[in-house]
């Protein structure tokens, strides 16, 4: 690590000007305070990418030392500007180099590397003074509010924080819509200038969700300038703060930071010191740059766990898709009005037949697992409650302790295990979040008891306490707390519809996932435009892992259910490929055995695949339309590549120049067959075998909605494939 | 028991009628279903006391068996009417009378006799019903609706109850302001017609606090009649559901209820089968027979909590008053612009010199509290974070577990318990629930481990969840939990600034006292009313114990702090006496040491004086004017007597005739001296001795804002005193 500190103390002038750029001084950040009011401005490579933009927040309420009287009873309203009258004060710079090593990623090391500024910003009037720091990096910058604690600034609401990003054309953006309580909308991509007018068009049901504004967009959105740069805007390390979204002024083309309110409207409460998130930007002339950033990752916070041998990458299978898909249900009976917990008595109803966390089911999923590697095998439903679980707004809607009649807990456990095989819990908290922390204690130690070591959990529906949002602090505080007790259970904790990750995973690795998008469960209901897995690495990624429950071998969901007419917009193998375009240490084979047993050749790639690597290269790259990328496993010389490609298909040639010279390797091509199309054709695959080596390049088709998967093992004499 | 089932199918019609009395029939309940509504009527002795009444709810969503959309989502309206569209159903009768045992309590036993009529209300229309129970007593009635399991009725929130108390005349009432979130407020005597010419008026600061309505009034509301009926309404078992206040429609002289709205302004969400509280209606010819009445214990379930054998009642002191006084303080330092938990190094910062939870002061009170036989020595301010916990919606705002430097937690428990005290726990919350309910278990377990069984909790400040109130259902279910989390620790709850009770310490013995009204804290501030212990047993002790903190004998808060100018509107002879006008298992002394060391005599009374009796006696009762009470203490012959006066004095001549005939007894009487005043002169009191039985009666005069105590010793041969 090498850094260099300096500190200037300016003098007070009605305009002060500061910049740092970045260590390859292509990107620029200039600070500016004028007239009392602070803005920034970021040029790359000597072309400004963000115009001058206003930096500050607006506050609701402040309380100074000793002032006692009730927060929401103030109404005094001069100390609440923390958005003007600055005057530029003490200035402070310094440089950070270092590589870290993540517990797992896509990289065995990472670099941090940037320059950095720390503007103080006085506000002399009232005797108070925030700091923006930017740090500034060769693919981007991220920028954080300081607040020192002082006599004069201790605590403090929120009413909006005012930071502004003012891009300087109409970009091509790839954006869902602003929401309050969900990210799992599809993904249009248009001018900035068009989104509200196709706004409403973008919007479909979900069991919680509230927007603010036609013109409001979730982040990390992804945008391309017309002569080429790439543009991507999120923040890191989001901490006991509202998730920010972005709202868009179309006049002068500048979004706005929109923070997610609380019950009351408010956005975030305060206590000096502390500091915002950071508000990141990313800018890169090339996509595959955006991919291979590790930005936000780096913003956030080292590892704070000090041992990490008990977190580890999981590839699973699950009790799951013959529900989502409608065939089975999580409930145990169709019996009940309503459950009580406690109680209700299920051994006293009839249950539906359609249960599938059953003994039985979850055995054939054990066996199926434990013979083809698997580590873990997910089982939702297993506990009393799924009857009456969602949209009834019920408080005590579960126990997570208690298992339904026909799971036996201790015997599956104990089956699994003594197969090699773990199960993995399964948390769903109805979004009944008192209910969840009550409970939280008792659920982990029960899971100890028997041997779980990582959860699933999942907040589906409105808020209880009712009001809040899913992503306002209340609930980002929540699943932090989550993550923390889990982790002194040694649990790992992948958490659906949970709030937009944020690089979390590097201070917390036992969050190994997140859902907080879009995933491969709307394929079995409504579909996901077939250019759905060609962005999110772009957006939803950024933050860190997803759990999307690839490897979808059935496309035609009405096969596994009749009653079902849905189809999955993807071809097999893209299905195959998914496994390394969207990289996450927690991999599902998501479809039901029966599904993969007629395609075992194929399937054969997903039992070869990794969860963890040491690294990855980004081939090809252009959002809403391909990826290609090549990723080294962990600790071995083996690659897997995978393309995944929009309705209009992709054709590549890649170079295999990433293999270690003169070394000879077998690679098995997964891929699309001949007129293989998402549509009407998308089990059409075809697997090949070469020899191949540093210097071969491979030509691959990958069909509408298609893409394909390639293992590379290094030919050893050991290896029997 | 003796119970009678009556089963009557009511063939529908247009108009059906069924009536109920009280097992003594002076109470008589007609019930009415006319053109789809139903009503309620009330006559004591033949005459009304409520007119027809409206009977009812007003849902905001209903979601019936199988209906999975989001309840917030719903609008449909048709189903949202429980309050029209009624036929009379199914009527059930009954007769119920049995003695029960309080764990502890104003008598050794207490008889719940009643007549029962059960009407079921039909919405054929909607092909459901619900059930409205009436509950006849001598001394009154309650009533509560029920909603049965059934496919038309599952799920649904309240907009509104629609429960009306139409009354017969412009009655005089005992009344405090309708408030979401405080009952600290002064009462006012009016008519019914004054109350929203007075209403703003009656308003003082809190540190939360909501007005819903200037003619909206807390329960239990004590009225009388002109022709001398005494009427009272409350609720009973007040459980999921939210607290119940009184709004008045001025012109027709009706009340209705308005419930505690949450952070949404929706009121309940109810899952069926379910009940609401009862809504009490106590109806006496005689003040004495309302404190007498058992009606809101009566409606409230037996114990649930099987070995009682560790709640005991409680006489204690306190690390308390010095801080009221405004002398000392709760916090250990003055040198702190805010504390982080955690992070805050408190051996490192400069203690204020005003630390009152310190080693040296808990020992001098723990060494007075066991030389004058006291149960239980209260410290507050004993845990770090005192310094910012007030006002700040600061959600980590204390830890429960962690001591100041100066207060030895360890030796401090361990030197009370060497001399048979106990140290009460303090967890002040600042109305952070959240963080509370996180810290509980952990808390608790504290308890456990040094040895305290009784905690006193606080609720100062706005709820955070932010938006919620101390009154609404969340909150509600939030005391009931710790209330049941501590009895599994075999701890006894004392919750100031909770929900006003509602009779479940029946249910919940453990739950030893509330304040949940204007308690003595309020002389050391802004002074009560001198009337006001005359009225709070009328009210606010209907439904529970209140932890009224008597005991002042040091009237000018000067003389505890040269800064505080406030004086106690009370005799000392009147402090002595609340000790048995002020019903409670938990008493305290609540002055400094130094406030007592002058009157060792007058003190000799609390130091005697019960806090368990095996009998009760009202001598004599008005509301705003007099109580005069005799109790026996628990397990012996002893009695004590107290009495209570206004500003107007009060003398009276009370016969002895509770005292078993034929025996001598010595009574020691603590009266008001001439010339006695609450204001000028409070001090003045004399102590005469004499030998009584139960031919005597005693002539004895309240000062003005005075009262009088008395001991009433057997006197057998082995009684030294």
């Amino acid at each position: 690590m090498v850094a260099l500190l300096v500190l200037a103390l300016v003098p007070m002038c009605a305009t002060a000007t500061e910049s740092v750029s970045s260590p390859n001084g292509e990107v620029v950040v200039n600070v500016d305070v004028t007239g009392g009011v602070a803005t920034y401005q970021v040029n790359f490579r000597g072309k400004a990418v963000v115009a001058p933009s206003r930096l500050g927040l607006q506050l609701l309420t402040e309380n100074s030392r000793g002032d006692f009287n009730d927060l929401n009873a103030r109404s005094t309203t001069n100390n609440l500007s923390l958005y003007d009258g600055f005057e530029m004060g003490a200035v402070t710079r310094s440089t950070f180099d270092e590589t870290w090593q993540p517990v797992w990623g896509e990289e065995k090391e990472i670099r941090n590397h940037y320059n950095e500024l720390a503007v103080t910003l006085n506000q002399t009037a009232l005797d108070r003074n925030i700091v923006v720091r930017f740090r500034v990096y060769d693919d981007g910058l991220g920028f954080s509010y300081e607040f020192p604690q002082q006599k004069g600034l201790n605590y403090f609401v929120i009413k909006e924080e005012l930071s502004e990003f003012a891009m300087t054309g109409d970009h091509t953006a790839w954006w869902i819509a602003g929401d309050y309580d969900t990210e799992e909308y599809e993904y249009t991509r248009s001018r900035l200038s068009e989104i509200s007018r196709l706004f409403d068009g973008t919007i479909s049901s979900n069991a919680s969700q509230e927007q603010f504004s036609k013109s409001g967009v979730q982040t990390a959105l992804q945008m391309r300038t017309d002569d080429g740069i790439y543009l991507n805007l999120h923040e890191a390390a989001l901490v006991d703060y509202p998730c920010m979204s972005l709202n868009l002024d179309e006049a002068t083309l500048t979004f706005r930071t929109w923070l997610t309110p609380d019950a009351q409207g408010n956005k975030g409460y305060m206590q000096t010191p502390c500091h915002s998130p950071w508000r990141t930007i990313m800018i890169t002339d090339d996509a595959r740059k955006v991919l291979a950033s590790r930005l936000i990752l780096n913003l956030n916070e080292p590892c704070k766990i000090e041992d990490t041998s008990w977190i580890k990458p999981v590839k699973y299978m699950g009790v799951w898709w013959e529900m989502i898909a409608g065939a089975g249900s999580w409930a145990y009976t169709d019996d009940l009005y309503s459950v009580k917990l406690g109680e209700t008595d299920y051994k006293h109803v009839v249950p539906s037949g359609k249960h599938c966390a059953n003994n039985d089911n979850v055995r054939h999923y054990i066996d199926f697992a434990a013979e083809h590697g698997f580590d873990q095998v997910l089982v939702e439903g297993w506990n009393e409650g799924w009857e009456d679980w969602f949209g009834n707004s019920k408080d005590y809607v579960f126990d997570f302790v208690t298992p339904y009649p026909d799971f036996d807990i201790a015997a599956l456990n104990a089956y699994a295990h003594s197969k090699g095989i773990k199960l993995m819990m399964h948390h769903e908290t109805s979004s009944s979040v008192r209910n969840y922390e009550r409970h939280l204690e008792a659920a982990y130690q029960l899971m100890e008891r028997y041997g779980y070591n990582s959860v699933k959990s999942g907040y589906v529906g409105n808020i209880i306490p009712r009001g809040e949002h899913h992503y306002g602090q209340w609930m980002n505080n929540h699943y932090l707390y989550c993550i923390k007790e889990a982790a002194k259970h040694h649990i790992m904790v992948n958490a659906h519809e949970a709030v937009r990750p944020t690089g979390l995973c590097r201070t917390w690795p036992n969050l190994i996932g997140n859902e907080a998008a879009r995933g491969t469960e709307y394929e079995a209901t409504n579909g996901s435009k077939p250019f759905h897995t060609t962005i999110l690495p772009f957006t939803r990624l950024q933050g860190g892992p997803m759990d999307y429950t690839p490897g979808i071998f059935e496309m035609d969901m009405w096969k596994n259910n009749p009653s079902n007419p849905n189809h999955v917009n993807s071809t097999l193998a893209r299905q195959l490929a998914l496994y390394v375009t969207m990289y996450s240490p927690l991999q599902m084979a998501a479809d039901e055995i029966e599904n993969y047993e007629p395609h075992m050749d194929a399937f054969q790639f997903i039992k070869d695949v990794a969860v963890d690597w040491d690294d990855s290269r980004y081939l090809e790259a252009e959002p809403g339309r391909y990826i290609v990328v090549a990723r080294k496993a962990k600790g071995t010389n083996n690659w897997f590549v995978g393309c995944t490609a929009s309705e209009h298909g992709h054709t590549s040639t890649i170079k295999l120049n990433f293999l270690d010279p003169g070394k000879k390797y077998v690679a098995t091509v997964y891929a699309d067959a001949k007129g293989a199309h998402y549509k009407d054709n998308p089990q059409a695959y075809v697997i090949s075998k070469r020899e191949v080596n540093s210097k071969s390049s491979l030509k691959l088709t990958a069909a509408p909605g298609g893409g394909y998967a390639i293992s590379i093992f290094e030919n050893t004499p050991a290896r029997h494939r």
